[in-house]
């Protein structure tokens, strides 16, 4: 039974699984100097239409705190959303990963950041006492399940540039937000001034694959030393890079996300009819977040559904996520859990 | 002439040079195992009316960033008021000191914390994704010049401890805020819950000395380690620890604080008294923030007397402190040069 | 063709890959609260014949580098013999993980530590001035490629224990280890002193998957959080632990170990039995270290094999390594390469 | 009573305490933006006749590994002696300071590194798995009071920038190198090749003030923020900076090293008259270090004197310190203890 909890509690698709077990084959050399690894690169420049440097993790918390370091001293500051991933979920990652940097949490409403507060925010350079302004790091889709327009990144990007900083992408769900929005991989980052992606694919049907990917090689000069360091150069580095070869390749990465997409609006709109439900923000990629009244949470847990209990953040509503193998039926069953007479 | 831009631009008082100066006599053992750092912790026992453990250090932020990381593992967090010295004009010491510990900034009206708001930040508790609640840090007297009444203090202490937070005072201002509020350093603290006190002395009469201040001797296990390890072990300690000793002798600090504290309500009530020109925050200790009309800033200005640019937070009014060598005639021509018709 | 790089190079075993794929079933929990995650523990602690506490990563300096943080703090020293992987291999990761512990290289006669040595290196506990003695660590198999018998790691044990130091085992290789010398787990391990054991799969038959297993789970305290902080918390950790499942079921991980030491012991007696190369140690698991003559590695290259050329350490001899895979005909072209007349 | 233990047991010079009376008078701007502060650039450029960049600090610990974590990235290795202060007496500050650089120690008679031997030791640049190669740090006078003569140093330096590597100088004890060798500020540092030196001045007749000087400014660009957010950029340095104008100026520091370098000729020459006992080292600068028979360390306890115990080197000979204070007279006295009748 599908509880919608994460879209990190899928299976892994076919394709990526095929490619696991062909990568399979014989002796490989390891640490990413292997034919799969090799070839990444080419594949990722040739969908981000721009050469680009990739680096291949097996988690999220990772290629978002290994980018991170890349871009700030250990004396500097991340500027990032209140609720961001890496503010709220990382248990401390990113200052680790970066020797101590100082992430600095700015509010926005629909967990996103305006450029105006950013503006405000960056302050100090120069300043021996003040923490050196670094890097903007933003998410895409977002903590709110929101999407950034390609507009209001290329805005924040250009606030951080003005002000000589770099820009990250947590693309934890980046296929999500690439599908909602509908523009091209190159649209929603390089041209609209994102220096670093974390592109994630575990979410949206690989087993553990995730890419760092520069558009800025010089950027990168430390990485693969931090990498290493960190225990995250994996010795048989083909099975990642078999993973993200296959996840990109085919459309297959842009076909799960619009599945997750579509059934989250289709969820979505089955939420909305249910009189005394609302949904708390727009639905834009494959998270939903919703105000429950009691019964409501009463009739999901009774059903089997698992109602988030916010242990992090008071105010959050309860989040539903849809994923990759989301069935239509899967949500008609939910919903109809919901609208269930004589709960 | 007084520029009233902070008080450590002031020199040493002249009991704390004739400490050292008497400390200047022969051979003494290396690394505070001389008489002088021997006798210190008697001394501040005695100040405190409980046993402790005492640390000198010669800066205030090693005594903050030394503090914190006793109290807090590397994926712990801090709570602190956003406007904190800790949280803004230290360039990342407790992330360093920590090994990348987070900085949870509060909101709150006076540059105090409340303990609902606190109560509200603190979460995440056993959440593996979520880094650790640790400690909370406040300061006396802080950063808008306020202090925390020693029921706020203890209410607030008793929020960290019903969580299984431990507790810690930034003491840089610790003499003004006692004198400010009339109570013993034992009430200021240990009674209130204050676990840990960073207890300065550079900024009242030191030419640089500060104490970190344990009331619970089991939380200091690791302290001579990092202290060394930091490099604040200072080979010919008995200079800072005969500082300290003069300082909190014969009510050295209590007198320069006093005599701050007063000059800071002489100018204050100057201040007042002008038209257009009104005290942002009340004043309890020797930090005064004014709101400046323009006029006034020029007339400052060409008077020679320099108002901060609030570089790192444009909300902040222009601040003006007093210290234990400030003068009424230095009060009078800062007002009078104000007051002056003409400008 | 298999060269005899390393044992990293190989594919999985089919044991280990069906379990993935029986794991690619609907949906799961994610961050090791499934099904297969949970099992894990049970299953090493029947292998072990004690209850232990297991942590799963997938890469083997991860493993050692987690397992060292929770054994020694910042100020922490870690003694290990000079040619030790988490000192010559792993890029500070040990440093990293620790917050910044100091590794004391310890040389000795193939690859391994001599207790009077070690007792020799251990000093400065208390002295503020000096790292803290806080734990040792061994390889088995060793970086020689030669046992520790079980007497030896006790004695070294003692050695560490009657310092109040605890006691590691870096056991990437561990399978090859217990079936050299032909003990159980827990002979090799807890009952000769081992307080932490970092358990290899990714070298013999896993495609990536280790374990950190406790055998004194209060040293565990911390691990949780500096796990997830050092990004390797997989999502979908359930494909981890599946490997590691697999792995230690059914004797696949002895069967593996057993069919490369078999493997090595056929290709040292080739290589032994050829005029002018000699074996620099004792082969003892599956790691073969060669002194070869310059015609040696001139007939070998020629044949497409690969011989080290000893970047990291001018004296080591030439490695060759057999795998969970490797077959008799492979060693006897490699053998036949080396023989062949007329090179 | 001189016991002869460490020069870090001495009292202030006259000439340092003066400097500190003198500036503590009226107020001066904080942080280093003092006038000493800033006068003391011109003041060390003029005696090192090279246009230097010059931060003020507190203490050795702090000078040694605050230059070192400018020169070292957190992935990189710090080659130097064995028995080198950075790498026994410093509690891992390096490793702290340096986000978990690795030191690769190096043996060498009379504490002194060899060409060869460090040149051999530099190994790994560029390969992923080993810690990056990134400095070299010698100490003059080095542990074992010997001094490198000026082609030594030279000879070093080469070996180090060959191969990409900046050359760090632990001066301690420069001013007595200097003295010992009898030649320039200029030819002991960049003109034979060192980048970056740690001047001492607490162990010379300082109080506390140690000055990192940088030959090539372009190092020193994170310098700045690192002092600070390790807690040693003091609010009051003019008191700092007025300790090393004073010792920089009129001689003071070679006429202190004088006394101390010829007092320990003077206690070296009654030594080695004495039958039984014997110098360990060449005396050059101002440690001795001496093979004392049982006989001898019980006249000397008797008579009050204290002779190290070796806790952290079983093999280290006795060491005993002269400083800028000793008298001939106390040199008399110790030697008439040891050499009395009837002890």
């Amino acid at each position: 039974m599908t509880r919608f909890l994460s879209d990190n509690v899928t299976s892994a698709c076919p394709e990526v699984m095929k490619a696991i077990f062909e990568a399979n084959s014989g002796d490989a050399n390891s640490y990413g100097d292997d034919d799969w690894s090799q070839r990444l690169g080419g594949r990722v420049s040739e969908v981000f239409e721009k050469e680009v440097l990739v680096f291949p993790v097996a988690s999220g918390t990772a290629s978002n705190a290994l980018a991170l370091a890349c871009l700030t001293p250990t004396y500097g500051k991340v500027f990032c959303h209140q609720l961001s991933h890496i503010n709220t979920d990382e248990c401390n990652a990113p200052e680790f990963f970066s020797g101590g940097a100082k992430l600095v949490p700015i509010e926005g409403a629909l967990g996103k950041i305006r450029p105006d507060d950013l503006a405000q925010a960056i302050r100090g350079a120069g300043n021996v006492h003040a923490a050196q302004p670094a890097c903007v790091s933003i998410a895409q889709s977002c903590e709110a399940g929101t999407l950034y327009q390609v507009g209001e990144i290329a805005a924040l990007a250009e606030v951080a540039k003005a002000q000589g900083l770099s820009f990250h992408m947590d693309g934890a769900r980046f296929a999500n937000g690439l599908v909602g929005l509908g523009v091209s991989p190159a649209e929603m980052t390089w041209r609209a001034g994102v220096d670093v992606l974390s592109l994630g694919g575990t979410k949206n049907g690989c087993l553990a694959a995730e890419a760092i990917v520069f558009f800025r090689p010089e950027l990168a000069e430390a990485m693969p030393f931090l990498r290493k360091r960190a225990g995250h150069l994996l010795s048989k580095m083909r099975f990642i890079s078999a993973q993200l070869e296959a996840y990109l390749s085919d459309d297959v990465w842009l076909r799960n996300a619009r599945q997750a997409n579509d059934m989250a609006a289709r969820l979505s709109q089955g939420l909305a009819a249910i009189e005394g439900v609302s949904l708390a923000y727009p639905i834009q990629a494959n998270e939903i977040f919703v105000e429950l009244p009691d019964w409501a949470v009463s009739r999901l847990e009774k059903a089997g559904y698992e109602v988030n209990d916010q242990e992090l953040d008071e105010q959050a509503p309860p989040r539903f996520v849809t994923a990759w193998n989301t069935q239509e039926d899967q949500i008609d069953s939910f919903i109809a859990a919901l609208s269930a007479d004589g709960a």
